[in-house]
């Protein structure tokens, strides 16, 4: 094997896969059209609605996160339609430029990197437009949105929503249905715990009642045709039947501990990650308040080019952290912590980076770090009242 | 597990895994754009390359089929493009559906079911059309086309070819650059021995040079961003990295037996099936001339709904077979006889299907049916002779 297969993954994804979707992903193919697929849409479909928290049909497709965010976009709009997006990062951006390539006329609400939109000003900036567009945990930045307060703007102003959670779906709360999401797109390399390859797509009401109007061109990714062949326990084209096993396997372990608890683990882990930080001397690079609990990202400290410490961890530990990307390339790096993810895997890795930046002449305390750590993780899980 | 494990697949696809794809998917995922994705996607692209016979790249798409036929279509196509769709079957079909979706004026050239195109009718009907759109394998109905005749009519009208070869390539030789096919999309899931969820998709020069102008919207499916992204060893998505370990596995099965004698295998089962049907008095759906060498195309006899013996078959033996799709309903079965499958999956399908024709009190010589398969199989194999 030319991979190397013993590497933590702590990168914003592909994430660690637990032993229960490897042993199902590995398992004979099987006919997509007959009972068992059926069953299994079903389970699938059911737990990926209380994923969502919502009562919509969740619909699943067979593309990468991205092409569940351009699903989510051509199912609800038209050419010419006004939007406006909300880019506070790479996948801002991406969105603006599958919003453009289908015809939309896009206004961009940009904000700057690391801080998170505020609601207000999206809300004075609506004005007339379709839909608002947003990102809701921007993996590039580690910021989480306000996609409640974003999503009030958007129904006070008349726009739907059509919202990216490719990286955070199931690894925080997000409400869809409470919220007023229409459009919801999400992935299953982040915190479903699956290789990349499925994407997940929720529909409101107003995001069909919108997709009867919607004139941007689709078939590989129209969602009426997925809705109508969910209704026969069938996808419209073949699915990838290995991976819908996974996913079966994926939802049954989250389902097993509690979608509550699920949601702690990784605020704790985000918890921990931001103490360690903190006691290392080093800066978030996101607003506190908005910094996402399923990936941190970090400034580098002075005179230390993060892609080298990235490449320092991984090479001499064996774990996987992420640099900066684009124009933050070299300025950041990133710890993924979501999915298949304990407190021991960020503490391995918390002490990891804390070693290799002192190699590079950064002086820390890798002990401080830990215990910072710990006790922030006990304090989010409520351990520490035992 | 509510899946049934033990089944035997003879449905054109999904098709029955080999170990060693089993294993690869199994395998935790990796980390996509760092060195080890970069060799693995070099070597598939390479192996693809051969599988395909030309020396253009094949891009990797995250997506079943029919992403990739629509990848071809509306890479090379613009709305208000002239073009003629030969449409044989379901998938004929299909290629009228995207093509129409994405705003092309859609010519169809009707072929009756069970028949291949007739190359002088294409060209006489080729009048300034921009491209000639058709199906090298029709699945629903057991069909091969003379793809290097329809390709030389285009060719000689001046129309671009966009060819679905779906089901077909790695079991058939399409000599894609000698034939001088453009646009050219396969799929995982068939004889790749492969799960769904991957689509390959070859674009010639001229196909290339179409690209340039073309206005169809996409941006999942944007070809161009792919060829950029295969430059730097990358996939401008998150690729399913289970899946390319998988392919990796299945081509070095592929090359390691050789292409040829995995063709000639193909031939050969296609062979044994085509003799059995006529030694048991059954009647080929498809022309004899242009029979499919991956899935074989049955008339039911009269009086017996071919959905029953179906059922039969699967729940007495173990053995999935097709039924027929659409109009064709009850009135055809079809036998796949390709990926990871050896003359013995065929001969057992052979005594299943007959065993349960009698059942249904249409007599027959199971006997009679199996030796002429074992002998039509030598024969094809070369191996009476030895």
């Amino acid at each position: 094997m030319i991979v190397a297969d013993d590497i933590l993954l702590m990168i914003p994804g592909p994430t660690n896969l637990p032993p229960q979707v490897r042993e199902a992903l590995g398992r004979p193919s099987f006919y997509h059209r007959g009972k068992d697929f059926a069953d299994l849409l079903a389970f699938c479909t059911d737990a990926l609605r209380r994923v969502f928290q919502t009562s919509d049909d969740v619909l699943i497709l067979n593309s990468s996160g991205t092409g569940g965010v351009e699903a989510a976009i051509v199912n609800t709009l038209s050419p010419g339609d006004r939007v406006l997006v909300v880019d506070g990062g790479k996948f801002g951006e991406r969105m603006v430029e599958i919003a453009t390539t289908y015809g939309a006329r896009v206004d961009v609400l940009t904000v700057e990197r690391g801080q998170a939109a505020d609601p207000a000003e999206v809300r004075a900036r609506l004005d007339g437009h379709v839909a608002l567009l947003f990102v809701q945990n921007e993996t590039s930045t580690g910021v989480r949105q306000d996609a409640d307060l974003l999503a009030a703007a958007a129904r006070e102003r008349g726009a739907l929503t059509v919202v990216d959670t490719v990286s955070s779906m199931g690894g925080m709360s997000i409400p869809v249905e409470a919220w007023g999401l229409d459009a919801v797109a999400a992935g299953s390399q982040k915190a479903l715990m699956l290789p990349p390859g499925l994407a997940f797509v929720s529909m409101s009401e107003r995001a069909w009642a919108a997709a009867e109007k919607a004139r941007m061109p689709k078939f590989y990714f129209d969602l009426k045709a997925a809705q109508e062949s969910l209704g026969k326990g069938q996808t419209p084209w073949t699915p990838n039947v290995n991976m819908f096993r996974a996913l079966r396997a994926a939802l049954e372990l989250i389902l097993g501990e509690g979608l509550e608890k699920v949601w702690q683990r990784h605020h704790a882990l985000g918890e921990a990650t931001r103490a360690a930080v903190e006691a290392l001397g080093l800066e978030l690079f996101s607003d506190r308040e908005h910094a996402s609990d399923v990936v941190t990202a970090v400034r580098s400290p002075e005179g230390i080019d993060s892609q080298v410490l990235v490449k320092n961890v991984s090479a001499k530990h064996g774990i996987l952290i992420s640099g900066g990307q684009s124009e933050l390339r070299g300025k950041i790096f990133r710890v993924g912590h979501m999915g298949w993810c304990q407190i021991d895997d960020v503490l391995r890795t918390i002490q990891a980076t804390a070693m290799e930046l002192k190699a590079l002449g950064f002086e820390v305390s890798v002990g401080d770090a830990l215990t910072a750590a710990r006790a922030a993780y006990a304090k989010a899980t409520g351990e520490e009242k035992r």
